[in-house]
C-alpha cells in the first residue's frame, strides 16, 4: 500500500483555494499510484481559524465543500482531510459545538470521521474555545491493514518522552492496544527554534516503545503570526526517520506500507533521481539557518496572503532594520522591497551611510526623506503648550512617530506593506515609540532577541544561505522572481484587502493611482558581506538625541537577553535570576520595563513567532495590574 | 446567622491591595456580627490574572499572601476567598496546573476548599488554559447548616432556563441534592448591556426549581477591557430578590439565614435608614443609564489601576468625542480632563465652536492646536515621492496621523492617558486612522455603535444623570473631588506606571518636568444641554476633505448598526441578514469592510466592552484570511 502525504500551506478560511490543493494533490498521488492521501489538521480550513469558526455560514460553507471535494477526488483514492464539523450532541449534552477531526473520503463519499482527542489549549492555542474532544480513538481498514488516526496533539501526551502527563488520555497508547497496524497523524504544529528536533524524537521514541510506524502530515506556511514548518516525516517500526519532507515550503511524498514486513519502506529509495530528498534527521539544536528559513517564510506569505506584492521599510543604518531589509528581500525579491531613509540632524553620517550601502548591497529600492523641516514644524505646533520645559522623551518620540507616519503615507499611497523592525529584546523592554518605529502590518523579528538579531547578520555575512552552515540540510530560500511575469517592477497593482491603505475614512474610495517607480534593480548576487560590518560592529543607537547609545539605559545585550529569557520563557522567579548571577537591582528594573510596556505590546503588529513563548496572541497579560514580587 | 457579602474592585495581580481589601470586609462584618463572609471569584488576585497565572512566583505568592490572611482575619468569623492554587496531579494525572477555587477561611488556617468545576472559554474567557475543572461539588457546615460552594459559571448551566446545556456537569444541581440549605456563589462576571437582568433571572429560576436560596457577590470595578457592574444579590427560597446590592460600585450588604423558616431573610430591612439600598430589580431591557455608569466605571478604573490621574483626548466637535469628553469628565472629574482641538484648513468653524462650547459646558481645560503648518510640512516632505498623484487617502490620514502624534507628545510630556474616541461601527468598518484617531491608552466608546451614541448623549442632555429616566435605580456616577486634596488642578504628579510617558528610548530616564496647568474650573453644574445640539444634529463627518460626510461612502447609521449587529453579535450569514431586509450589494460591501479592517483593531487600544461580542480580547479573528461567502 502507497500512501502519500501532501504537505500543503493553505490559506486561512479559503475553502475554496484549500479544496483545490487537496484536489491538486488527490490526483498527483492516483498518478503515482497511492492507495492513500494524507493531508494536514484542518488542511480544508486553514490552521488556526480563530473565531471564523464562530461562524455557522463557515461551517456550513465547509461541509458543502467538503461534500463536492469527495465527489470530485479521483475515484480509486482514499484522501483524509482535516476540517471542523459540527458536534450534534452540543445543545443535549453540553459540549462544544464543533469537532476538530479528520474526515476519510473515498468512493465519492464521506467514509468515516475522526474526532481530535487532545485539544491544545495554550499559548497560541485555543481549540477548548471551539471544539468538543472527540472520545475516543479509532481506525479503519485499507486491505487488511488496520490504520489509527491521530490529529496532531493526540500523539503529544508522551509520558515517558516529556516525564510528564499532559492529558488524561493516550490516544496513540489507546490504537496500539486496539491493534492498529500503522498510525497516521494530521498536523499543524507550529515552529519553534528547535522544535523540529523535539517533534521528531518524541514521536521516534513513542514508536520504538510501541513497535507501531508513524506518518505524520504537518501542515507548511505561515498563516499571520504562526510559521508552520512543514518537515512532514515517516518513523519505521524501529524508529528510524525514513522519509522527511522539506521544511518551510510545500512537499509532497510517497511512502509504502509492506504487509509483509508490517513496516513502513522509503520506495521512492529506488528513484533517487527523481526525488528531491531532505536529509533524515533533524538536529534539536537551534541554528540560524532554521530561524533565517522561517522568518522568510513568515514575511513571504503574509505578503502574499493578504494580498500585497510589495512592502516598504524604514531604514535607519541600525542592526535591526538592516537584517529586516535582508529577510524581505529574500522573501518576496528585492525589487519588491523600498527602504526609506530617514535622517534627522541627530543621525550621524554613518549611519546614512550604512544604510547606503545595505541597500546597494541587497538591491533594493531607496528613498531619502530627511525629517529636520518636520521636527521644526512640531516644535512650532507645540511651542506654546511646551514652553519651559526642556527636550525629553516626548520630543524623541516625535521624530519616531514622524517616521512612522511617513512610512504610512508611503504605504498608504503606493500599496506597500509596512514592515516594522524592533527585534524582542526591545518589545520587552518598551524600547521602541508606539504609533513611531512600531507601526507596521507586519513586526518581522519582534520575537528575535537582539543577540539574535546579531548572530544572524554574521551568519548571513559568513555566506549561511546556500551553505547551510549550521544544519544538515541546505537552505536556498531565496526567492525566485517569476521570469514569465511582466508586470515586475511595473506599476504596483490596486492595493489588495486587507490593506494598510487603510479604506477610511472614505472606504469605497477608488485605488489611489499609483505613480510608475524606479525601475527595479538586477537580481543581486549577494556577496559575502550583506550587512556592512559597520551596522554590525557599532554600538546600537536609537539616534534620537546627540550621543545616544542604547546601552545608556540598557545592560548589555547578552545580559538583557539572559534576563529576558529566563523571565518570559522560562517563568524564573526574580530569586531565580538573581541566582543564575544577574545582579538584583538590574533585574528589578528589566521586569519593571517589561511590565510597563505591556500597553505597547497591546498595539504591535502581528510579530512572526520563533519561540516558545512570543508576544502576540499567545501572551496574555493584563495592562492595569500591580507587581507581586 | 449572618452572612456578609464585600462586593470588592481588586486589582489585578495586588495580593497585598487585594488582601488588604478583604481584611478590612471582614473587620466590618464582624463588627456587624456576622458569622460568615463571602467574596468575589478570585478576590485575591483580582479577575481575570491572565497569563500571570503562568509565573509560578505569582501563585506562590498568592498562596503565601493567603496563609498571612487566614491569621490576620477576624477570630470568630468564618471568610470565603476566591484564588488560583496548584493541581498537585497535574504531573502525574495529566492536566492543568492550577484550581480556580473558594477557600474556607477560620480559625487562623485554611479549612476547606472548592474548585471551580464549569470553566468558561469562550468570548473573553480563557479558563481552560489555566485551571483543571474541579470533579465534584462540595459543602461546609457552620452549626447545623449545610453550605453548598460554587464559583461564577457553575451556577449557569441551568438548561430549563437557557434552552440548551452549555457543560455536561451541573455543581447547582448536585448541591442541591447533597441537600444543601444554601448556596453561595463567588463570581467575576462582567458586564453586557441588559446582563443584569439575565443573571438574576436565571438564578431566580434556578432557586424556584430548586427551592433553594442563594447568596451571589460579584465583583465590582473595571480591569482593563473588561468591566464588572457588581450588583450582587440574594435570593430566597421563593426566587424573590430580597437584597440587591449596588450597580458599578464597591458595596458590602448583611442577610440573615434563618434557621427555622429555612430561609434568607433581609434584617437589614428592620434599619432602613441604616443602609442604603439599591431597589430589588434589574430590568432586562438595556438603558442608556446602565451602558453610561459602566463606561463611566470602566474609564475611572482605568485610569486609576494604571496610575494616571489625567487625561487628554482630541475634541473634533463632532459626537463621538463628545461623548467621550462627557463621560472622562464624570469618571475623573472634568479639572482632570484635557481637551485638545486641532483643526485643519478643512474643519468647519461650526465644528470648533460647537467643540468650544462643550469644553466650556463641561468644565474640562482645553487648548487649540491648528495644524495646517504640519500639513504643510508633509506635503513639503513628500512632495518629490508623491509628483503627480492626486489627493486621496494618504493625505486624509496624514492629517489624523499629525492629530495622533500631537496628542501622544501631550501625552508623553504631561503624563496624562490619552483617549481614543471611535465608535464600534467605525472599528467595524475601518472608518479610522490606525496610528492616528485610533492613538490611545484606552478605547472609551469602542463597543458603542453609532446609534447608541446619539442615545446617550440625547439621554445626557435631556437630564438623565440623577433621574435614572430608564431603570429603577437612580445613577449618581458623578466623580466627586476629594475636597480636601490641595494637589488637584497643581502640576501634574510624576507619570506612574505603566505610563503613556514611554520609557523608550531611553527606559530609566527621570520624568519630565510638568510645567504648572493653566488652575482647574470650578466643578461645573451641568445644565440641560450637556452636549451642544448642533454636535448631535449635524450631519456625522470625518473632515479630512472638503465637504465629506460619513454618510457618502456608508449607509445611514441606523442600518449600517443592524447590519454589524446581525452579522458581528448574531452570527447571522449574509442570506439571514439579507432576509432581514437589506440590500444584499450593501452587505457585500459592509462585510468586505469588516474583513479588511481585521488588521487596524488588532492594534487598537483596549476598548471598554459592553456588549456580549466586542472587538478586543473576546475577538479572535485572523488576519491573512479569504472570505468564505
Amino acid at each position: 500500500m502507497k500512501i502519500a502525504i501532501a504537505q500543503l500551506n493553505p490559506t486561512i478560511g479559503d475553502i475554496f483555494g484549500n479544496a483545490n490543493l487537496i484536489l491538486e494533490s488527490a490526483r498527483k498521488a492516483a498518478s503515482e499510484g497511492a492507495n492513500l492521501l494524507l493531508t494536514p489538521e484542518l488542511s480544508l480550513i486553514g490552521y488556526p481559524p480563530r473565531d471564523l469558526l464562530m461562524n455557522p455560514s463557515f461551517i456550513a460553507a465547509a461541509g458543502d465543500k467538503l461534500q463536492q471535494l469527495a465527489q470530485d477526488l479521483p475515484g480509486e483514492l482514499a484522501v483524509i482531510v482535516g476540517t471542523a464539523i459540527p458536534n450534534p450532541n452540543a445543545v443535549k449534552a453540553g459540549g462544544k459545538s464543533l469537532f476538530n477531526c479528520a474526515v476519510l473520503l473515498a468512493k465519492g463519499r464521506v467514509q468515516q470521521v475522526f474526532n481530535k482527542r487532545l485539544l491544545p489549549t495554550y499559548d497560541v492555542f485555543d481549540e477548548d474555545r471551539y471544539f468538543e474532544p472527540g472520545s475516543q480513538s479509532d481506525f479503519f481498514k485499507l486491505g487488511k491493514i488496520k490504520i489509527g488516526i491521530t490529529v496532531c496533539e493526540d500523539v503529544w501526551n508522551n509520558e515517558e518522552f516529556w516525564g510528564k502527563r499532559s492529558y488524561a488520555g493516550e490516544p496513540f497508547l489507546d490504537l496500539v492496544k486496539a491493534g492498529v497496524d500503522l498510525v497516521l497523524n494530521l498536523s499543524a504544529s507550529p515552529y519553534a527554534a528547535g522544535k523540529r528536533g523535539v517533534r521528531s524524537a518524541m514521536l521516534q521514541h513513542s514508536v520504538i516503545r510501541s513497535g507501531i510506524p508513524i506518518v505524520y502530515a504537518n501542515q507548511v506556511g505561515g498563516n499571520d503570526d504562526i510559521i508552520f514548518d512543514g518537515s512532514s516525516f515517516c518513523i519505521n517500526r524501529n524508529g528510524e526517520l525514513i522519509q522527511v519532507l522539506a521544511s518551510f515550503e510545500t512537499d509532497f511524498g510517497v511512502i509504502e506500507y509492506d504487509e509483509a514486513k508490517r513496516d513502513l519502506v522509503d520506495v521512492t529509495l529506488q528513484n533517487p533521481t527523481e526525488v528531491k530528498r531532505a536529509p533524515l534527521s533533524f538536529s534539536p539544536q537551534v541554528g540560524d539557518a532554521e530561524i533565517w528559513a522561517a522568518l522568510v517564510l513568515g514575511v513571504r506569505d503574509y505578503v502574499r496572503k493578504c494580498g500585497f506584492s510589495k512592502v516598504v521599510l524604514g531604514l535607519s543604518g541600525g542592526i535591526d532594520s538592516a537584517l529586516v531589509a535582508a529577510i524581505a528581500s529574500y522573501a518576496i525579491g528585492p525589487e519588491n522591497v523600498l527602504a526609506v531613509l530617514m535622517p534627522s540632524p541627530y543621525s550621524s553620517d554613518h549611519s546614512v551611510n550604512d544604510a547606503l550601502e545595505l541597500a546597494k548591497n541587497l538591491g533594493i529600492g531607496m528613498e531619502m526623506l530627511p525629517i529636520a523641516d518636520l521636527m521644526k514644524a512640531y516644535d512650532r505646533t507645540l511651542a506654546n503648550l511646551f514652553v519651559g520645559t526642556t527636550f525629553g522623551i516626548a520630543e524623541e518620540n516625535i521624530q519616531s512617530r514622524i517616521r512612522g507616519n511617513l512610512l504610512m503615507a508611503i504605504s498608504n499611497k503606493f500599496g506597500h506593506l509596512l514592515l516594522s523592525t524592533g527585534n524582542k529584546s526591545e518589545m520587552a523592554v518598551g524600547y521602541c515609540t508606539l504609533y513611531g518605529d512600531m507601526n507596521g502590518g507586519l513586526a518581522v523579528i519582534s520575537d528575535v532577541p537582539k543577540t539574535r538579531v546579531y548572530s544572524l547578520c554574521q551568519w548571513l555575512n559568513a555566506g549561511g544561505i546556500g551553505k547551510g552552515k549550521d544544519e544538515a540540510e541546505p537552505l536556498d530560500l531565496r526567492y525566485q522572481a517569476d521570469s514569465g511575469n511582466e508586470s515586475v517592477g511595473a506599476v504596483p497593482p490596486c492595493p489588495p484587502s486587507p490593506s494598510p491603505c487603510p479604506p477610511s475614512p472614505c472606504p469605497p474610495s477608488p485605488c489611489p493611482p499609483s505613480p510608475p517607480y524606479p525601475p527595479s534593480p538586477p537580481y543581486p548576487v549577494f556577496g559575502n558581506e550583506i550587512i556592512p560590518g559597520n551596522i554590525i560592529s557599532k554600538p546600537p543607537s536609537a539616534e534620537l538625541k546627540p550621543g545616544q547609545i542604547d546601552q545608556d539605559s540598557l545592560p548589555a545585550y547578552d545580559i538583557l537577553d539572559d534576563i529576558l529569557e529566563r523571565w518570559i520563557e522560562n517563568h524564573e522567579s526574580v530569586k531565580q535570576i538573581v541566582a543564575a548571577g544577574h545582579d538584583e537591582a538590574v533585574v528589578a528594573r528589566i521586569l519593571k520595563l517589561v511590565r510597563q510596556a505591556e500597553f505597547k505590546r497591546r498595539q504591535a503588529p502581528p510579530g512572526l513567532k520563533i519561540s516558545d513563548r512570543a508576544f502576540g496572541t499567545g501572551w496574555r497579560m493584563p495592562i492595569a495590574k500591580a507587581s507581586f514580587y
